[in-house]
């Protein structure tokens, strides 16, 4: 649950001046043992709104064997241990409510191979999506999954992160391959492998992907890599109706056409973009594309959906194909997080999100935003609509506690709609402890299945406890 | 492992007169119950080459709740249980070496929804794959997973099953929306949903899927549906050299080409298909392409990936667009396995597979072909070469117990080869009982993580126990 609480800072150090795990740890690490105040409270808390809640002490890692050294420290010492990446999640992941240490893992920075002819590659858990792709730049590949925020590819697994062009190229669970996993006794697994597909046994990449730190620590990720395509194609349209712009993606997605990006913003996102970017879209329910292909390809995608976009009220298409245009455009449906902060100084945000099968969008949207009115909270709406994925971004003032109190009420309106519509409680930024109590709405008895994987893993539930499930 | 032993006859009934779990199963099925021999057999035998091992019964079951009333009598009993669907397995994942009572669910053909919006269905396990496409026939949807036996869908998801176009659509990993499972103490749960994505909890539905029936019995399956290409097209084109062949696939992948299927055949295969199909292929090393899209996007992908072919000695390309033309190809290479078959009178075929990155996969099937050639066993190759997957089909005398030693002694250091390679002993067959000594070879240390969860969730080992893991 977000909580508007005034935080108040953590003492210099809260373990015992003479814990004997700290100690341990000293003695592994030296100086990448950090107690100091500012440095918990950093690890303590998230991009999102959420109380800080910071651990005993900080341990920067270097490599796997060193996080399972650490691991076996914390297991003998029956302490939580909290996996940090780039402290960008959303619900509440990264904090340390039982206290323990925060193992930070941005310091684990190698890619280890590049594989150009597989098209895959193998990164230690600190190297961050942009890392990559930088990483990447002269051998016309790229890692496309983009969650907006610079995160760590570890911290994307851990999550089950995906992003605007998930609707093309998959989520994390479809584009990691393989992982290196450090288990509550400390050891060391690796999971999958280099091939494109394997029957071989149980698939523990992917029940290691979205596991958000509580089953093992992810400390190296192997990924699937995409060819730069030829030609991208981006375009905007509004539309009249939002129903309008939701079945103009259907019928995209129906027709097989393979778009890269279809991000649908509602009129108010619109306005706080125009505001933030300097544009002037129409105040209206507005589609963003991206097409990836040959030229001629990319060109007819662009057509075939443009002409399916006419036919429910779709109007005004402006398109780029300059790379200088394109990353104009979507450098304005990037920043919607900074321009909704923007509509309202000295404001914090809180971003949700909900997925539900495409053909209830329109309705789930539509009914969310009438109670977001009729609630009186300011909430933009921005969506991965080609997945049936949307987000809200409450922006709250935060010494207005009544604000976040009419926010969670809208949120936990707008996930019991989804479920009921057959959806999600998130589509892709996780349980944390936010989302916690959804999880037997949405999933019954499976939860107990849940619980029982958990136990096996983590008899003593020292990994990242309080997180996705109550054991 | 694959065992050529004469086959005795299972005596008409295995379990004691007065077998008082028999009893229970008959109260509550009636003649769905059968202990009779012939039947036993039947479901104690698979399409390849392993002994027949009969389970004591056979239930016949027609619904989830069913499932779980026999699997609750079952683990009261303490007697284990073999789920069959189609019984096209080709690992030994059907054989019941402890006896038990196998599930038999091909009357569960119950297509439940197809939510055509949304590109999804619903399924009781024993719909086949041939089914579900007739059913959708009206719909302008299909499943594309073609694993060429017409496979339960529920036996797919178990085995995680895949095929030809995997490289387009991916495998049953990727298609599988959810399940519902009944687990080794009765539960039903449902996983996954109907969203496109999620990150809520555990990724169960991924677990089950290649779980071989060894966590839990799928009773229904959610599924991912694609709109039918406008056009299609297909080609065949024949090679110098089986490196110019996978040169050309891997550029033609590498290049974003989004091939439909790219199937490798090397000229004993086509030798093969040739007698068997009528067909006049030259014999060399041959691809054999499939394209879907747009009529003018599916001839660009076919002249890009020609172009391509000619760069690696491609040459004498046959294109196919009509659907009658590309049915009588594809039906060729389908076929593979009975015209290798029909190659040696009263054999027996036992079908493995591998799957390495495909920057190896030349250099894997030539040292394969060359010790299939010095070893001197019949052994025609075929591969899902998109993938890096390919397939031995050993042509064997049930007479002649020294050919399949032989073909043991190519198929373990087959797999060995692509272990070493970064491959996996299966792409797309499942583990069953055969490859269970190669796991270890391959997981390491997470094999022990398997084990955990398997005793998690199935205490008593009593869920298709000897298959996948010895625990």
């Amino acid at each position: 649950m977000a909580e508007a609480a005034p935080q108040e800072s953590a003492p210099d150090s809260t373990a015992a001046p003479d814990d004997p795990l700290i100690e341990a740890l000293r003695g592994l690490l030296g100086e990448r043992l950090s107690t100091a105040r500012a440095v918990r409270e950093h690890h303590g808390d998230d991009l999102s709104f959420h109380a800080m809640a910071a651990p005993d002490a900080v341990a920067f890692a270097q490599t796997t064997e060193e996080v399972a050294a650490i691991m076996k420290f914390c297991a003998e010492h029956s302490r939580p241990v909290v996996p940090f990446g780039a402290g960008t999640s959303l619900e509440g992941q990264i904090q340390a409510p039982e206290g323990g240490v925060c193992i930070d893992l941005s310091g684990m920075q190698q890619v280890l191979e590049v594989n150009q002819a597989d098209l895959d590659c193998r990164v230690q858990a600190g190297v961050t999506r942009k890392a990559l792709n930088h990483h990447l730049r002269d051998t016309g590949l790229f890692f496309p999954i983009d969650p907006g925020a610079d995160a760590s590819l570890g911290g994307m697994a851990a999550t089950s992160a995906s992003g605007t062009n998930a609707v093309r190229y998959g989520t994390m669970r479809e584009n990691v391959m393989g992982l290196t996993v450090v288990l509550a006794d400390g050891r060391i697994i690796r999971t999958g492998g280099r091939s494109r597909k394997s029957s071989a046994g149980y698939d523990l990449t992917r029940l290691f992907v979205g596991s958000e730190g509580t089953l093992g620590i992810i400390t190296e990720v192997q990924l699937r890599l995409y060819g730069i395509p030829e030609a991208m194609t981006a375009g905007v349209c509004s539309f009249e109706t939002l129903a309008g712009a939701v079945d103009a993606v259907i019928l995209t997605i129906q027709s097989g056409i393979p778009v890269a990006r279809i991000e649908l913003l509602d009129e108010h996102q619109v306005d706080a973009v125009n505001r933030y970017a300097k544009l002037d879209l129409p105040l209206k329910p507005t589609l963003f594309y991206e097409f990836h292909g040959t030229e001629t390809w990319a060109s007819e995608q662009a057509e075939l959906a443009g002409e399916i976009a006419e036919g429910f009220g779709g109007a005004n298409f402006q398109w780029a194909t300059k790379q200088e245009d394109r990353n104009k455009l979507w450098q304005a449906r990037h920043d919607v997080w900074f321009a909704n902060l923007a509509l309202k100084p000295g404001a914090k945000g809180w971003a949700t999100d909900v997925c539900v099968p495409i053909s209830r969008l329109a309705e789930c949207i539509l009914e969310t935003r009438k109670d977001i009115d009729e609630t009186g909270v300011l909430a933009p709406i921005v969506g991965h609509v080609g997945d049936g994925n949307f987000h809200l971004s409450f922006i709250l003032d935060p010494n207005a506690p009544e604000e976040l109190e009419k926010a969670e009420a809208v949120n936990e309106r707008m996930v019991m709609r989804a479920l009921s519509m057959g959806g999600t409680c998130t589509g892709e930024h996780g349980v944390g402890s936010s989302k916690k109590k959804f999880l037997q709405a949405e999933h019954g008895e499976a939860v107990s299945v849940m619980r029982q994987l958990k136990l096996a893993l983590d008899p003593q539930n020292l990994m990242n406890p309080g997180k996705i499930l109550t054991v």
